[in-house]
């Protein structure tokens, strides 16, 4: 797309409640929204189970294909959240109470309240860098270039703000989209002769159904704003040669 | 977890529009829940871009390790639906029109509505079976352990009914729930007693927000029933024991 380097990411949620359908996956949405903003695109999402072996291999995987990795789920006090001590074991680092975190955590419950049961959520790889957390106390971590978060949603959001200042992201990835009542057949050819004029903007067409009508997003995403407004006007062009309805544009 | 063959699956979610985060995943969930009904155990799911290279070495991947494959995404009209032609090209198949598919839409369109952009979506694997499509006419296909399917979630879901009994399962994989007024921290170490000792079933514990108060799903997941009963049994036990409020249990 362009001679910038870009700086890319792989997401690994680590969770048997999400292979089994029980849950909708919620965090692979607002990683990358986040991760857009600071100019880093998500190039691939794995969904794995709770298996060491598992997150171990898929993390070593990730963390040499993109510059930055970031788990979600497995880091609570339970029997199923063997994150810290897989990733321990990626990074061949020794799993120890992390001196810093077991502070934060007996301050956050007071001495008394520090049970067995959360103090295994100090747990971590040795000396590895935490990510604080407002919502409910225990802390993330991350060594090198693998951040691992909770799986619980709004635990999660709420600590990237803790993030941001330590990575480094290439330009934002920015984007548009104009919603058409039509169907992507009617548009697919003038749609891809847009795109292949315009090969430094990526065009995506989504159709979707709204209030029981039926049309076609179509989002135009790149790190040019003026390449993208380009694109945009020449979409807007056969849009309306074809006398087909806007339904929405931002 | 027992001596039968378990029969496993593996998804691949063909997105940019995910990737972005734009869209969520609906799909896996569906097609997870489905599936543990056939007996069939979604091992991992990949959301990966709309890149055909991509495209050809995940489901290279994915048919040699899991039983069945789906993908979903791609087979629409549009330029960024190549879905068809990769997977063609991991099957070293040809590319070419299916005849059968060709005569569904020409019949659904009517011939003088069926333009250029929709017979796009007849081009597939040659020889692939057809999945027949009650929502939007155009099917999915399957090449040996490969389906194919729609990114559009309710359009996916209508087709699955036309796979299910292409399908050969194991035993349905049952689950029970067990939602508690507590908090992880405190059930986490009997819980652990209770997994070590009930070793044929999978027990999740899964922190929950809900009106206001927080809580935690217990969910025992396995094969057996009467497992899963003794199980349950073992997890009320403790949670008497400890005077936690049972919020709702199936």
């Amino acid at each position: 797309m362009t001679n910038k380097k870009e700086i890319n990411a792989g997401i690994i949620i680590i969770g048997n409640e999400v292979l089994s359908g029980r849950t909708k996956d919620l965090n692979t949405s607002t990683l990358s929204k986040w991760l857009n903003l600071i100019g880093i695109k998500v190039e691939e999402v794995r969904t794995i189970p709770d298996i060491e072996e598992s997150i171990i291999k898929n993390v070593n995987e990730f963390r040499k294909r993109f510059d930055y990795v970031f788990t979600s789920g497995g880091i609570g006090p339970t029997h199923d959240d063997i994150t810290a001590k897989s990733i321990s074991k990626t990074f061949n680092l020794k799993y120890e109470i992390h001196k810093e975190a077991f502070k934060i955590l007996e301050k956050y419950y007071g001495a008394e309240e520090f049970n067995e049961g959360r103090q295994k959520m100090v747990w971590m790889p040795s000396n590895a860098n935490l990510i604080l957390n407002p919502s409910s106390g225990a802390p993330g971590f991350s060594v090198e270039n693998v951040f691992s978060l909770p799986g619980v949603p709004l635990i999660l959001e709420s600590m990237l703000p803790n993030i941001t200042n330590k990575l480094v992201g290439g330009d934002p990835i920015l984007s548009k989209t104009i919603s058409l009542k039509t169907i992507e057949s009617e548009i697919a050819k003038p749609l891809m002769i847009v795109q292949e004029k315009n090969k430094d903007v990526d065009i995506g067409s989504y159709p979707f159904f709204r209030k029981g009508e039926i049309g076609v997003s179509i989002v135009i995403r790149g790190i040019n704003k003026s390449k993208i407004h380009d694109c945009s006007q020449q979409i807007l062009d056969f849009v309306k040669d074809k006398n087909i309805v806007i339904v929405e544009r931002d």
